[in-house]
């Protein structure tokens, strides 16, 4: 099957992946990319598309453009269903890609724990078109509120419920806060915007639960001197389209966005391997797959475990160090080399919670509120792949610091049945 | 019905509808603007955002921020069906709103001339979603074009077709062209963007027929050295999805965009008054409806007459102006004034192509190539509203400027069977 020069396939195009076809650039071998978008997705900045404060195109680039000068690499629009692992193929829905050396970054998805008719009363932001999604439920609850004479309204319509209080959970509360508060503050002339509830659920016993116990207090403090309603230790037990019950208590709703958790993507299901119980794959050292040397699994859908045995996070970092020592380890083994193990190297832990408030964990150094939100700024912007992005992002969030305004709060697409919902 | 305060309400925030209400900011009335888009849309750029150079957002403004100033203003997100003009009522699905005065500028829509069924195949450019759903269709067509072996290839998967040589099919044709050679030059591995085929189809004898014949010429000539095939003087007979009809011959294509032509709006066509072939409706020179005087219409909806008796042209400046006068004229028949007739002050008319290319046609005065161009990016900037957006879309244009690139060439929404089509 195999030519003389090697075939690698990389599947998924986000940090894991992406990470990993780039570090191919010079390899001696025939790269081909997959994914199911045209596009990478800055997943840490899909919060700001989901409350309308930027727009999909400036936190996504163009793979093609990304990988524009490797000349050894060819880009996909390939939705891949499927991994023949015997047969060392890739299949999607109109046939097969062969491949010689495999990376599987496919990532992970939201998941409801079994309870996946909750799924349409609670959607998760995974993607762009979850975060639409969400950006037209919150604007679509105040323009249906000012529509309903009072008596008549909906109990809940301006009730928000984030369930879940890791950083996106946080982030989202946070900032529908700011938009309540802020941003629509001046713009209703029947309902008052600022009475609107915010309430973010954690079933642990504290929001942000992966940070040190004084950030994750101070996380909290921020959020309730914001007005967000933080409940923690109470999980939720039913999710409808009027609201969420958590214990013995009733919280009416119309708009309640899943934060909550995430399950490996079903391509990696189809390996057949060992996987714990949110779908993650137990893979070697060096990333391979056990059986499989040709075969490395990086980013959320791996199980990787870090130097001290503990299991690694599923956070951008990870996924992208991860990616880059999967393809150094194909280079080498296509040149005959031993691989190398994966160590981590922990640059820290950031989580933004609104104006002049983050919380930050820098090898060992804790930083709250203007030196983390700043530091958390000069981060993102950082990482964020593309120049023109990087300007119009950082132009966006000057002027919405100064005016309060969010740029991009169109209510549009997906089309219903009859106008709006 | 009517209580102190007359009602004003006003259909329709496009260019017209929006105008009217900014200008009844200080009139002693209750003013109601109704639109089934929570934004007004800048039209005159929405090829940009179908051909990946903008973002919705960048062309989008919320209508409650525009008239947030304005404490006799409400803002309502509803979708006007009908308008019952003998009980003084406009109809939307959950009600009635009624009113002392109205002003109807619900605008246009495409158009097929009886052959709806062309629409699937050739979709116009009037919406956001519009603007997406053409997107979408351009750069899926080269990503599946890499994805399909030469021989299996679909015939015309890299021939666009637009329809329509007004100015919208020009810069829409002019755009794809770009995207073509410029663009996508060096993204793919199996493809050559650059051997695309761009063909503009118009059925009168020549190209953005509303200016005049050397400008007219000089479009022409500025596409066909962009790569754009122009065929004048015949008329589609057919659209399917595998290409068009034109005359005897059959072009293959899978994407065909339609910008042939406009029609009055539903909620025009209730009011049950004289109109043209295209829907749109009589008005007196006052933009009054015959025989109600607390009605007018404006913009693409308005029949009106200049002073020499020609009929206005569907421009925004036209509407912009419509949308003014009609305002002053419910003011003045609020207290009782005699009303006064449209008079259009023409600032000429402007038509992109590309890079450096245009042409306008400003107090006589006219305009070629760079000059043109920057006229056109002038004058384009100085009526985008918002500030915000002023600077995001100036710095997109010069970075493309500079780059060829084009910021927002996401495949998103919305989301078919299957992954793709």
């Amino acid at each position: 099957m195999s030519g003389e020069i090697p075939r690698v396939v990389v599947v998924g195009g986000g940090f894991g992946g992406l990470e990993a076809a780039k570090a191919l650039r010079h390899a001696s071998a025939d790269v081909t990319l997959c994914d199911r978008n045209n596009y990478h997705l800055f997943q840490p900045l899909l919060y700001q598309v989901a409350t309308g404060g930027l727009a999909p195109g400036e936190i996504a680039a163009p793979i093609r453009r990304v990988v524009r000068g490797q000349a050894n690499t060819s880009v996909l629009l390939e939705n891949v269903d499927d991994i023949d692992i015997e047969r060392r193929e890739v299949v999607h829905r109109d046939g097969r890609i062969p491949y010689d050396y495999l990376i599987v970054a496919t990532g992970a998805r939201h998941t409801y724990f079994g309870h996946e008719g909750w799924e349409a009363a609670a959607p998760g932001l995974k993607t762009i078109e979850d975060a639409l999604d969400i950006r037209r439920r919150i604007y679509l609850a105040y323009e249906e509120a000012e529509r309903c004479p009072d008596p008549d309204r909906p109990p809940g319509l301006l009730d928000f419920v984030v369930i879940g209080g890791g950083p996106t959970g946080v982030e989202l509360a946070g900032a529908i806060a700011e938009i309540a508060r802020r941003t629509l503050r001046r713009d209703f002339r029947r309902i008052d915007p600022t009475a609107s509830r915010v309430i973010l659920i954690e079933a642990g016993s504290s929001v942000l639960p992966s940070f040190p116990p004084d950030l994750s207090r101070r996380a909290r403090a921020t959020l309730e001197a914001m007005g967000v309603e933080v409940r923690v230790g109470t999980a939720v037990s039913d999710v409808s389209p009027e609201g969420v019950r958590l214990g013995d208590e009733w919280i009416d709703s119309r708009t309640v966005i899943w934060a909550a958790g995430v399950e490996a993507s079903p391509p990696g299901r189809s390996l057949g391997q060992p996987a714990d119980r949110a779908g993650r794959i137990e893979v070697l050292p060096d990333l391979s797959l056990p059986g499989h040397p040709e075969v490395f699994i990086v980013g959320d859908l791996a199980l990787a475990r870090g130097a001290n045995g503990g299991v690694m996070p599923g956070l951008a970092p990870v996924a992208m160090q991860e990616g880059r020592l999967a393809a150094r380890n194909v280079i080498r083994r296509i040149a005959g080399q031993p691989t190398q193990p994966f160590v981590y190297h922990d640059r820290g832990a950031l989580a933004t919670i609104g104006r002049r408030a983050a919380v930050a964990e820098i090898r060992g150094l804790r930083l709250t509120g203007v030196l983390a939100w700043l530091t958390w700024l000069f981060v993102h912007i950082l990482y964020l792949i593309g120049f023109d992005s990087r300007i119009a992002v950082l132009w966006h969030w000057a002027y919405a610091y100064v005016t309060f305004e969010r740029a991009d709060r169109l209510i549009t697409e997906p089309r219903r049945q009859g106008a709006f919902r």
